[in-house]
């Protein structure tokens, strides 16, 4: 997996790690609670996760575009159903999302590449295996 | 159909339409593109218009929202999905988001009322005539 | 009361009844976790409903204001620190947040004028009693 | 003048002077330098205006937006003028700036009312007189 | 031409070059519309890349904000101009935009050597010719 | 002193020193009130700083986080205060400061090793002396 994405899981992982041994009960709770939100429902847990996306761009934070991004490629989200997301990211957040939406091509390519990999890496059949660990709690 | 909605169509309507007669050619522009953005693509309407309203209640606009709701019902989102989707932006977004939520489900309110009255008022079959009329351009 | 405060109390009340009754299991859970954030801990639940007023403040939602105001005067807040307050509050968040804060001054006189109100009609003894019904869940 | 306007120059005028009698020193001094910044310097006043007007815009403040253009009408800014600084403001701030460009644009419609009816009542030399009052300290 | 602008410049021209090469129409009438925005019309453009620096510093973008300077350097804005307008980004969007400010006049260094490094390099006559590649589309 | 903390003030100091000796006068004043405003008062500066936190995390700035986690812990707010305040910022502020929350703990990390180095380092008594240089004007 390329270097971007990697770090930011290293980073991450480690930094809940601390967070939820030090944190108090509240911060574990929220973090239970962030996670319990993205799963299927009434709505599928994609649609929730693009959802995720779009609110943390026009917000402008690149962590947590990554993070949907990923659950999101998980979930199996194409190209073009990314880019009509950015496309409402873009006109509802105007162009002050641009260097975000930059930051998110790049994200979005080195997914593909580490997605490409790992299929040709796997054989079909257990090719599920080969998906990328769960994110775990707390974006 | 009951009093806030229609004050917002009202104002809404009277003054989009100075806007475009005063406004230069660019601000045109992006009124039609903004109307572009929400249509079926790769991603279903629909869920631009969720999207919609995500971004519009974690920037915390209570028109916008109130404008993306109408979209939404207009699409058949139940209200399960709208309270789903008012987890994910209370997730995000935060307890900031709390007053938007509570005058967001007054306006669930009352476009289930409007839709009711409707429903009531006109045959089954011509029921989709009773669709309130298109927004139109510019949100 | 007087009749802004009286305003707020009112639809706050009863929009969060239909929230909680409509709303999911997750939405509960985080009103609940909304109202534990605030209780005395390692820091004294006055000096949080305080950071929850420079919270609202410099981001700007005049309900969330008004909430966390009436819990800082409920803990007995005083004029003088909620000038300071309004200090961090402006120098922080820039002169956009002048008309919150003037708003906030309005509240201000409001709850005063009730606090004198109820401190006038009951014994000295009682007066405890004589507080403000808990604000309960979701601010 | 029109409702709108004079509405909010009544709660201004009255929130500000309570402000800052009851204000500490800092809040003063933050009300001073406020005034202070957009006096004639290296830029004109005007431009400053003109910027505070896209500030206020972008940050989404309705009473910041009408203050700036009441300053900006006083300073000449004309309704073409007025309609680009609007193009800036929805390009960088995006679709979410729509509901407040619209009120922005009924704003100019009483301050161009006004500004007639002044020009009809008084004769053209002392026009100048007819100026509306300083707004004073704290926009 | 100094590490961080040069940085900044590849960084953007590679994203929207793949941006434009993906996206969609809506995109690219997205950047084609931002693009015009800030050209000559009642306003000078050097006027409306100037609140586009303001936009860009209170809604706390770095690399907008960068964007713009560059921008407004080209349009010969001199350093006390640069510096008026900071006050107004500071006294409207709070101490929060102080980090973005300081990294803005470090910016402003790298603009000024660029810019003295060109004049000193190009004889007088020709010296429009060293001016920077024009950014074109997409900020 | 580890790495981060270093760079921060490092940067922080240089490029304060040249903002203040380029800046004008309004700039300055800015700066002063911004120092001003955390001093003891009718509330104690060490909760200004709490909620100069709270203010820099909820808007989301990293190098405004930095700064006040460094005078809160020269304060001597305790780790169970620092993850109170967390609660406050992750209810109001929602997921979207989680990022910013795991750098604020990567940083509380960094400022207790440098205060147990520090008191390893000196007598007893003397100990206030080891106290960091006090951080002067400008956040």
């Amino acid at each position: 997996m390329p270097g971007k994405l990697a770090a930011f899981h290293e980073f991450r992982s480690r930094m809940n790690e601390k967070l939820l041994s030090k944190g108090n009960l509240q911060l574990k709770r929220f973090f239970n609670l962030d996670s319990q939100v993205y799963t299927d429902g009434a709505l599928p847990g994609r649609t929730k996760e693009l959802m995720g996306l779009v609110a943390s761009a026009v917000l402008r934070c690149d962590d947590c575009i990554t993070y949907h991004m990923i659950q999101c490629a998980e979930a199996g989200v194409s190209d073009e159903e990314f880019f009509e997301t950015f496309n409402v990211i873009l006109i509802v957040g105007g162009s002050i999302t641009i260097p975000h939406i930059r930051r998110a091509v790049e994200t979005l390519e080195e997914l593909r590449a580490g997605q490409s990999e790992r299929s040709e890496a796997v054989p079909t059949v257990t090719k599920r295996k080969g998906k990328q660990p769960k994110q775990g709690k707390g974006r």
